[in-house]
Order: C-alpha cells, then structure tokens, then sequence
C-alpha cells in the first residue's frame, strides 16, 4: 500500500500539530499547575469542559473527559465529534538547558516532586513530574530528538 | 499565588510542545492510518511499544498503552515515568484549505468516514476521523486559533 494509491499524488503530509490534548478531571486544579507553576497563559476557558493555552506553535487543550465523552456540543449544525480518555497521559515540553534549570526550582518551590530525570544517549535531558491529574509532564532539551 | 511565588522572576515559561501522545493497542493498524494515509514519515519504531513521528516542531508519540502503563524502561540508571491511557483521545493536525481538501480525498479513497466537518463562527474549518484506535484526529484551518 503507496502513499499514491490514496489520491492526490501532490498531497503535502500535515506538519504541524496544532492540538495536543490532556485530559484532567479537576480543572481548577489542572489550572494552578498550568498556569501559577508552569507559567502558561490561559487563552480561553469553560470551567466544566476545558482550559486552553496558546502556544508558539498550535494549543495545549485540557479536557474534563467526563464532560468531553458525554457532551455533544453542536456548532453551526455540526457536532464537535466526542472524547475523553482516562489514565495517566504524557506531554513533554521543550526547554533549553537554562528554562530546564528554572523549572526544576520552580516546581520545587511548589512542592511538586521530580519523579525522574534521564540523560539520554543520544544528547538531551529530561526531567519529570506528574500533573494533579497524573499525566507524566516532561520537560527536555530538545537534543533528546533533532 | 502569583507566578512570582515559585522561583526566579526570569523564568520563561515553555513555548513549545515538543511530544504529543496518543494511545494505540493495534500499532501496526495505526501505523497504516498515520503512515499511509495521512503521510507521516516514521522516525522511530519499537512493534510493541510505539510509533514515533518528527513534525516541523516537536514529535507525535504513538503508544501501546498497554505496554507503556507496565513497563519500567531504564535510561543511564533511571527509569522513564509510567504512563498510558484507555478511551478516546484527540488530536488536530494544522492544514490549509488545499490540504484539507486532499486529505478529504485521501481518508475517502483510504475508506474512512468523516465524522465531522465544522465552519467555526471565529473562522477556519474543521474536518473530522477517528484513527484506528478510535481517537478523535482533526484537520483544521489554524484561522480557528489566530
């Protein structure tokens, strides 16, 4: 099966990720992470469904999945199709060397322990901790992939 | 609680997602919607444990679940956190109108429905699958953000 048998042979694969997801239960909670200890900036919020930050390419979006598995929201006729996971996701964001440093002192003086921290073979590091939800947040120097 | 409160008044907090994740028992079917049909190049592959993907920025992480929530790997002594999820996730890929429209062809050639497609009133479109795990993948106009 050839990437040709589908259509256009002029087909530019997508390059960008414009949404990455993270489901949370407690948002208010998700919310004094994201925003007061990682620094985010809250771009739009519905307190039972969701809060979202911009980032400098595309959104971080974090969900209430009981609201987003069970709640069809229709738009101009159209319904948002549903979803919602449960269990403990990953997320990692890139950082230099310096940001890494800032950040493990920051999460510190939250009180937020580092679960791990890896330097990787191939160049990079990382640092670890969880979310209130208990997703697996990351923080890396991006040598980890380029 | 003020950013302030936690660490050094410099810090910048992160700009960029660096991984995002979906989960996906059957990786080998995952592989054949996110390789042949929305043409992603695979950059990385362990058949029971994942499928990783470069983007322009940052990478998408395709995990087994299964494998990711049990097994505890060792990097230079430490271990890389647990994570894994059940359900639906969802993800948006950033396209423009052409690219929407080749990859409307391109999911109808390859014999994947359209769950949904959304005009947003702030502008931009959505088109909308589910992949073979069942997550939610969209291919949006990024009008719908900026």
């Amino acid at each position: 099966m050839s990437q040709e048998s589908f259509g256009n042979p002029d087909f530019q694969p997508p390059e960008v990720i414009l949404e990455a997801v993270l489901y949370c239960d407690d948002l208010e909670a998700a919310g004094a992470f994201y925003e007061k200890v990682i620094g985010l900036t809250l771009s739009s919020c519905e307190p039972d469904r969701h809060r979202f930050y911009q980032m400098k390419y595309g959104m971080l979006l974090l969900f209430r999945a009981s609201a987003t598995r069970s709640q069809a929201i229709e738009v101009n006729g159209r319904l948002i199709p549903k979803h919602g996971t449960t269990g403990s996701g990953h997320l990692a964001f890139a950082v230099d060397i310096e940001s890494q440093n800032a950040m493990r002192e920051r999460l510190a003086c939250a009180g937020i322990k580092l679960e791990s921290e890896i330097k990787w073979p191939s160049g990079g590091e990382s640092i670890y901790c969880r979310d209130p939800a208990g997703n697996s947040i990351e923080f890396a120097t991006p040598e980890l992939w380029y």
